[in-house]
């Protein structure tokens, strides 16, 4: 799936969560329960969980969904009497705030009908927009989506043969292109997919038997999204190693052109690079960015994203190739990307970042990674310059984001280095 | 769950995995599946991977089931042809073989009806063993593990008045003993329990929801099992900080006694501890040891695992506390302990894991613990000194073992300590 | 050169540092200086310093020697008017204070003529407290010291022929028993010295030869000094990784017996250990952990040095040897403390630190450790477990002790413990 | 002092340092010796000491002076008989050799009186060049040069009246300009000068006192130098965070020219940065990746010096400024580098490694570094691509080079990394 510029304003900011600690005292945990319950708010979420903040006490996490800035104060109000600290995140009227995101992964759930274009609501240029047949398919599969939640395993979807016919008239095109425009990581892959993944010019694959082999690769996993997603949900996925991928694809009357991101484009174009771990690493790297940027930053960050995984290039042996998904899923972009027509610049993130571009026609201008790690590095640069006032990471253990916020995290996680360090020391120790 | 003294032999022994990389050239892959389809052998599993070992390799993994020693040999030689490399592991006559280990968390789905003792299968001194109606709601609930596989939600049960009545009595006389008996982290953890778990005197809680809130505080699952486990399988399980619970409880004629572990046991005396972080990491250095080990280490880490996870002391604020789950889920054995009658040691991984054990009766001897933490660090350089002839991490982002055996995987390893850094390094500088 | 429980009161005490920090404004410092030479007070350094607490401002040094506590807290209160923070190290009068001890190599300078007991005053039961010639020689060879200072060369002492004499009369008998009972470690190192260092029979080897030596092997240097040092000086030393040795030699009367240290004890005994990178580690450690240590704390790190480094067993191959200086430079005892007649326990800090001992007599127990890394490490836990409200490393470029008590400095560690992963990250890269 | 692109021939080409290890056999170090002896070559050093490649070996430096290739051959195959493994550094017939280069502080001692352009031979068009008492101090003065060694201090010099009034001319001058010309760092350290070591307009302050106070502030140390050293020597010496300064003083009948370095432009210009610690690593960083670099990639680094040390701008809060020691000491051209006229490029080693420049007139072109941590992580990306077949690092404890080219010392270095980890890991649990 790709975002555009037209998609920065997030539309989850109805989404509040209320984040506090309390004291450990006998019967604390009840006392604040009937205290939240007592507000008479609708809540979609209530967890406590053992507190990391500071020994001895516990954490209560509450999503608030649809209530309004002066209701969440009102809870807040009603909180602080059993506790000391209130952290309010995505109320929109609060000021200094911090932008919702998510949390742990089946935060993610919330992403599921949360669309700025449906995946059935046709603009009026789409090659199927009159055809109530290919309408009506659209519907269909993007339910799935709708009902995915955290842990399922994406449903098959079984693919009629007119649909099959037009994954393969795109899979042959394409293919041939690849040995002479593709990145190396992408050559690299694609065997691995046809022979685990079931990719073939016959059948389209299916989003499960990938989303399991990406996680064996890099721990990457797929889900079905209904269409295009804002920007700020889009990338936030990303922070878990979570890639949104739409399963309809185009009209079958033309097989070469979509104005949309389809599963030509994600299964072909971006499918084989999160297989690679430097890749995996870079687009994680702006995931975790994204997380809580203000809508500034993200804009900044879709943007870097525009240039990389949707039309980045990379130099590799002395030449020039594709890797972003949007030139490997595109015959006349990825010919003309590589023509020496375009502009090609060196990849930068403070003046990619704020490179405008179109949506509907090829890019004038292309910039080029040196390589995955070394985009890695620029991008956790320009995020450490973007002056978040908190620090994250991911902790895949428990699939979700710490906030890096208080001493007990930050000397676990020192803990964490200084244990690997040991396990390090050991290896050497025994193989060298 | 538990294990006892008697399950040590691996009856996975006819398990065998292949580990081969083939070199890059075109149409390799395919030539070797399809050299591997000649065997003729029956493969439950063929897997082609990104190399970890050298770029521009693949690597290759097939499991045999069943297959004996000269056919794995057999098969060997087939691939020899085709590749530079074939690892064996797990098949009994070759010479120097490290025992068959799972490498990723869907491999554990082998353990699922390879159990040691059935649960339907009663002992005749069991209470419920002459109770037809207890034997076939034994069988009815086993059947939910026989088919459990991972990536699956852990079906509910519908217990029986009869047997949340029968809960009711162990919770209410365990939980009245906790507060002067249990440890620290025990008495921390339970309260959530009750309120982010369903746990109380009224049902017995269900698994898949314990899973999940052990999942969001140090990574630990929980997957249903038919009975008990041989040791290696079941102390290779915390590898991948995975427990395997039973779900049928004790028979109601004898509420306060079982001979074998039942959920009373599981959920009130291991899954508490399993919430606690410092205790998570000291069961998975266990788990990580006990993989590919020896039998006498198996037999060694079973012991060391019986006086800690199962009936640990520690020492807290000066005085001793159990946080052993067999002590926590006895009546009679959690009143001895603290006695002042039984002998107490300090837990030292040389000597604890040579200390033999009754398996029907009180511990004559107990091991006191300085702190999780500290345990962990014994079990670490206990390890360290099994002279295993290759290093293990477990990777959490692919839920998948390291095996630390190449220079690519060092460095590769090396670089996220590195990155590590440079996290922690940020953090520090903008949070201190 | 050894230490005695006798020593344990520093007599340092009169010595007092004050440090400040100023800020920057222009002129700042030039004010706070005349500030300083108004108070009339004399100094014995006044030194101003880039600051690692924060950008932009100074530090500021003074030593104050032999002020009384009314005039340290004149001089504070003068001070204030200038300077926000004024921090006094080893002021006795102030509460709460921290115990004076050195921060740069050349602080070391101080302890020249600070000794419990001089060189040349010997006690009545000494073999030469009679012999006016040998009190002379004493006197001459203990005004070196006197008059050491860092950076400079040991001077050379023309040894006569009947020191000489005596030196060979030790060398010869302990030679002959190092290979039964000597510590690997030693007995490697020991042809080095032959070699490098002018060690051999006929006459008394150089200190500073010596020290150039250990200089390459581990950074440890030898300085000069005129006899007994406070347990506090002399344990601070070994900080900087810097050994005090005797030069001048027992009575040539008897030359298998002297009461206290001499150069046959250094010279046999230490110095052949601190070529060993994992001594080297050890005695720093125990350095490190004396600095602004309570008294309690400095007399129970006086009794582990003097268990391990003066009086330490090792266990290796399977066989008990000794690395201790005190035994390795007597017959009697080197042979008595393997004979199997004492006893011998597990060196094990917490024990061993509240171990009292004879100093005039055999010992009735001694320590075994596992190995120096061992040994450290659990010196190391010791020390963390002493509580002092800061912690210290040692920063080799500067030959000086950071305490790391500011954002700054911490940070600044953290950035090379990074940089070091890069190196290394480097290094495994390209060479494995 | 700085060095020229005529300078890049190393004329140490005639020494040669042979390495080799030796079994541990009874009397093999006594046996080698003899070997080495009966070659009847002129050695200038012959080391053993513990060694740091496999344990119970020892290693062997022997430096041989003035000996032609096929000599050393022959030494070489006397000590095969000797030794497994003899390695050649230095000797410039041996094919695939790494240039010499120093290992510990001490082999600085033969850059002593290697000197491209003798400071007493002094060029026709140098203000001094006829006038004889001029020749006769600058000769009075570089003998000190000459005659320095390691661990000695450098020797006073009693400037003239005459040469006093120089230095207090040029003082003036350009410290009327730095306010609004040099970098934060340069006017951050220089009222520490002025209070620590003499700095002012009356009289040119002495190195010894200056070195000391580089000492305790990054490690830096100053030595004397009797002119203009090879490239390769002069870069090599920034490993150990040594500075060549020149002692002597420009011609007084032109206190505002000079064609060469003098104590002016080091202790002006350089001295101040050597204080700041990220200029330190910066320059060390240099430094080491000069070390057995070949004369194509001294020749790019003695550029990147060239547009750094000496020629360097940065930026700051906004604005240009100007760090390197060229410029600093120099009116003209410190006015002329900030007027906008010549060429400013932002600081990248591929590019600045290859730029050609002037050495008797303006720059046409200056480079700007971000930070002087972006400076040094940009050379260090650059030295890993250099590809030398080792890798080093100093080790300031025994103030030598550790080639990481064996297991061990990679295993000490990843141990020391892990060590590092415990320290902050427990700082931070206390202090945070």
């Amino acid at each position: 799936m790709f975002t555009s510029n037209k998609t920065q304003t997030s539309i989850n900011s109805q989404k509040t969560t209320l984040c506090f600690s309390i004291a450990d005292k006998v019967g604390a945990l009840e006392d604040c329960l009937s205290a939240i319950k007592a507000t008479n708010v609708s809540l979609t979420r209530i967890e406590s969980r053992p507190s990391q903040t500071k020994d001895w006490d516990y954490d209560f996490f509450i999503d608030l969904d649809g209530v309004n800035a002066i209701k969440v104060k009102e809870v807040v109000e009603k909180l602080r009497a059993h506790t000391k600290d209130v952290r309010v995140i995505g109320a929109e009227s609060t000021n200094g705030n911090v932008p919702w995101f998510p949390r742990k992964l089946s935060d993610l759930d919330s992403f599921a009908d949360k669309v700025m274009e449906m995946g059935e609501e046709l603009s009026s240029d789409h090659p199927g927009a009159k055809d109530p047949v290919y309408r009506a398919r659209r519907a269909e599969i993007t339910k799935i989506a709708k009902t995915y939640r955290t842990g399922m395993a994406v449903p098959e979807i079984k693919y009629t043969a007119e649909e099959n016919e037009t994954w393969g008239k795109v899979y042959k095109h394409l293919t041939a292109m690849y040995p002479t425009h593709a990145c190396r990581e992408h050559l690299y892959v694609f065997p691995l997919l046809i022979q685990n993944c079931g990719y073939g010019p016959d059948k389209i694959p299916q989003i499960e038997q990938i989303s399991r082999f990406l996680k064996d690769c890099t721990g990457f996993t797929i889900r079905p999204v209904m269409g295009l997603l804002s920007s700020r949900d889009f990338l936030n996925s990303f922070a878990f190693r979570v890639f949104y991928s739409t399963q309809y694809i185009r009209h079958s009357s033309k097989p070469l052109y979509t104005p949309e991101p389809d599963c030509c484009h994600e299964l072909l174009g971006h499918v084989p690079l999160f297989a690679d771990p430097d890749f995996a690493d870079f687009s994680q790297e702006i995931g975790l960015a994204s997380l809580g940027a203000s809508d500034e930053d993200i804009s900044r960050l879709a943007t870097i994203f525009w240039f990389t995984v949707e039309f980045g290039l990379c130099r590799q042996d002395g030449e020039i190739r594709a890797f972003g998904a949007g030139l490997l899923s595109s015959f006349g972009e990825l010919e003309y990307c590589l023509s020496g027509k375009p502009e090609i610049r060196p990849f930068d993130p403070t003046k990619t970042a704020v490179q405008s571009y179109p949506i509907t026609e090829f890019q004038p201008v292309y910039y080029v990674a040196e390589s995955f790690k070394d985009a890695q590095e620029k991008v956790r640069e320009f995020a450490a310059n973007m002056k978040r006032p908190f620090s994250v990471r991911y902790n895949a253990l428990t699939q979700s984001i710490e906030v890096l916020d208080s001493k007990e995290k930050v000397v676990r996680f020192a803990r964490n280095i200084r244990d690997d360090m040991k396990t390090l020391t050991t290896v050497l120790d025994s193989m060298m």
